[in-house]
């Protein structure tokens, strides 16, 4: 631990691990990312590195936030924003996605070390509670009722997932935008 | 190599090893899975191993082609089984499946060692081509177009992997079911 490095160097040193964490766990996952990757992707020493999480579950927890927060701001800045809940809609099913690089936040619901461990779960479920929520709201602005538009957020969020999935099954990065084509019909959006 | 013993025991060594490793990558991933796991779980000797799969590559081929042949034949089960196109459909979306364990196909997908060689990738591609094969005819016989019954079957398959999804991150394994009344709106099923 040292005392003598300025506080600003100190939160650079961090930001860049937490960074370069959470680049190697979107590309790999948590499991098969090691210390020793973490550091030659941030460029920081090894000190820095257990001074500031001393723990591979410290850093994979902070790292998972920051991805969930991220990702969950996004889908905030579509389907909260202004507009019709139609256009909402159409913006987040639109929104740009890397089909075969998967969803970094779905991808670790398969990963032994986050599903083994409450802790690293839990920004997984807070993510996708509030994606609900936010999709729900849009449905029920839709005119369908709450319980309608409760499962019909479920399949519209399930179907981003598994869009993802199998485009890197299937080696193909049109099979998520296909699959959203179904998204489209249950969110009450007509075909362009 | 032993050359003494009998061919129903080799036979017998070998099929042990490819359940062992068929359940743990279920549970855990090809990644996470140790050569010591599998002895362990299969009861044979190392020997055997060692003869059977000279690498963990050989191995999780043989037991990645095997997982996914045994799920294909499952759909093709109840989707090219007899009776009408509809029946067969809600056959498909009402089988019973594990929410909390995942797809052990699916999973697959966010697996880095399966992602990184392609012949470990092969059998994915190969499972959800012919599920989606099987899906997409059991849709155009229900009277949507060709290109129609293509993007609902992407749809279908993508909901049931997302579905998974939802239900690992949230804990909660009526997620899937939810995600799947959308699936049958969009097979032409009348919700019961």
């Amino acid at each position: 631990m040292t005392t003598t490095a300025p506080a600003a160097d100190v939160l650079t040193a961090r930001e860049r691990l937490v960074r370069a964490a959470q680049e190697l766990y979107a590309e790999q996952g948590v499991d098969a990312t090691t210390p020793r990757q973490v550091l030659e992707r941030s460029g920081v020493g090894q000190g820095s590195l257990y001074h500031h999480f001393p723990s591979k579950t410290d850093l994979a927890r902070t790292a998972l936030v920051r991805t969930t927060e991220e990702s969950l701001d996004t889908a905030r800045g579509t389907l909260a924003g202004g507009g019709s809940s139609s256009g909402r809609l159409r913006a987040y099913l639109g929104a740009p996605r890397d089909a075969l690089a998967g969803c970094a936040v779905g991808r670790m619901t398969s990963d032994p070390v986050v599903m083994a461990d409450p802790t690293l779960r839990a920004p997984l479920e807070e993510y996708f509670t509030g994606l609900l929520d936010l999709v729900t709201l849009a449905l029920w602005e839709q005119g369908f009722s709450e319980s309608e538009a409760h499962d019909r957020a479920m399949s519209v969020v399930a179907t981003v997932q598994g869009g993802y999935v199998l485009a890197r099954a299937l080696g193909d990065d049109t099979a998520l935008e296909r699959a959203l084509r179904g998204a489209r019909t249950l969110c009450g959006l007509e075909e362009s």
